[in-house]
């Protein structure tokens, strides 16, 4: 049995989410895996829980209890630091779950540099700091011989990654098209029955599915985020966010999709990767799918994203959730694997 | 750069399009893996071909020629035995692409158990002997320290078990259910026209996409032997052949599909793992799916499989090649992998 420490980063929804998760799956872990998974800690910028304090015993569950409500919590720790809860021990994974910034990358940019530097594998769900600085991320992970794993930050449990990582090996990538964003997906679906994209937007927010401020969402940057990172790291392209051809949603109207549907079309929101007579770019925008593209069955919260390889020809992987429990499912088999050296 | 020594045992479709394959990516394996191929040998039961006799260089390229017309060629050499083949250097990968005789398990039980014990790697594309005696072969090859891996046997370029193992590690698997046949889904789509099944099967032997004995599509075995050997690698099952509920196509009638379709529904062949009130069972047999189910819109040779998850929701991937070609490829990704340490 080894013993794996994790520290958190993050304590919103996701945080909370894979905190609860990793004490529900300890115990298959440890059956099915050989490992036995400690959340050492778990703080946000302003502070944290060390195990320990926030607990009596050394179990996930007290852990994930006060992670519910951090800072009402009798042990919270004003001002923990990142160096504290890593400790002197023997390093394991740190899950940076804190809030996705692209103009910055913080705080995930600097917790995740600290932690590689230090011996710690990553595994991440935010995505700022990963579309910002990735080669320099990367680079910190190889000379620290520790992994840095992203599924979390690439459509969560969709296995964008994974796909066109392991199961493409060898394989040829010519295209790949994606749609990467939940709610994008379920406003163009409510849409597609006449309501107008200020009404679907505002439910989608009701409902807790959009935020507040669902520019990230709706102006395409989500999905240019996700296809730039999948694109970089299954095609080789080094594209950087500036270079990405950007459309979003908020110019469709109900009059659009009536039409796509009179023809028997659908209308997405895709993120592209486009390699055409020796030139190569990635775009995010708004497309009308037939009803061949294997795109076009994909409706509601649902994400996809689709493969087109010169051997084994178009490989689509559909579903996976879009939740907080989805996107710490992610983290956790990023976690795994990472131990069963995949 | 490592250098990987392949052996290649069936000369049929799917062994002359590997030998083709492994030429054509080897360029590719070397820049991105660090590997070079070296096809050392190809052989079947009645003879073969070891590098050097085939040609003049140690090209992959003449010998993907001579396996082209293999009892032709002047190299060809009758009686050749695995052993020979394999030598006595560096052990590699045996590539297995022997007919499937899901009777006997033979020739891909002799020549898979004589490589692992000799500690070479297996990528296997032929299902009888992984279907009769999978605990042998996997016991030998945790024995040799080496690898056994059968994506070419579990719908070749859809990666059912990559998803299943890799993607969903710490997820539980409720259910499975695929579309794994590529003849028999063909054979639905076409009746779904109104063409009654004997025209149908027909047209596909004509076109080359059945067998001339269709016995192992049309009755359900190959769809069984993929959802056995999915369901134990993925659900932990430890099912044999004589556990699957089965049943064909032959009885589906043009009637059924139109009333079905006057449904909104679609008639598939499904292989299914089911988990119910602490039962666990495989099955194969024909469903009509409605519009919600994920597979519902998977026609014409296309495959596709979907896992029931408790935290990633439900994952379906779809496409893959179903020719030679994919199958190739399916064995190229796991030779590769290997040797990534996949």
């Amino acid at each position: 049995m080894r013993r794996v420490d994790l520290v958190l980063t993050g304590l919103g929804n996701v945080g909370r989410a894979f905190a609860r998760l990793a004490e529900e799956k300890r115990s298959l872990c440890r059956d099915r895996y050989g490992i036995d998974l400690r959340l050492k800690a778990a703080l946000n910028s302003k502070g944290g829980f060390l195990t320990g304090r926030a607990t009596d015993g050394d179990g996930l569950g007290d852990l994930a209890i006060a992670v519910s409500a951090p800072m009402e919590h009798p042990a919270w720790h004003p001002g923990l630091r990142l160096g504290e809860a890593l400790g002197g021990g023997e390093p394991g994974v740190l899950v940076e779950c804190t809030p996705t910034d692209i103009r910055t990358g913080e705080p995930g940019r600097a917790f995740m540099t600290e932690a590689l530097s230090k011996g710690w594998h990553v595994a991440a769900a935010s995505k700022g700091a990963l579309v910002l600085d990735f080669p320099a991320l990367s680079a910190l992970a190889r000379s620290s011989g520790v992994r840095l794993k992203y599924s979390g930050a690439t459509a969560a449990a969709l296995p964008t990654l994974d796909v066109g990582q392991v199961s493409l090996a060898a394989a040829s990538v010519s295209r790949i098209e994606g749609i990467l964003t939940g709610v994008t997906n379920h406003i163009l679906t409510r849409m597609e029955d006449g309501i107008p994209f200020a009404a679907a937007l505002k439910e989608a927010q009701d409902l807790g599915i959009a935020e507040p401020d669902p520019s990230l969402d709706i102006d395409g940057w989500d999905t240019a985020c996700k296809i730039l990172l999948i694109s970089n790291a299954v095609a080789g392209t080094g594209f950087q966010l500036a270079d990405v051809r950007r459309e979003g949603i908020r110019n469709v109207t109900p009059e659009m999709l009536k039409q796509a549907r009179a023809e028997g079309k659908a209308v997405k929101l895709l993120g592209r990767f486009v390699q055409d007579e020796g030139e190569r770019w990635i775009e995010v925008g708004v497309s009308s799918l037939d009803r061949a593209h294997p795109l076009h069955g994909v409706s509601g919260t649902n994400k996809a994203i689709s493969y087109f390889t010169d051997t084994m020809g178009t490989i689509t992987v559909a579903g996976g959730k879009s939740d907080p429990r989805g996107t710490a499912a992610a983290l956790l088999k990023d976690i795994v694997n990472i131990y069963r050296g995949i």
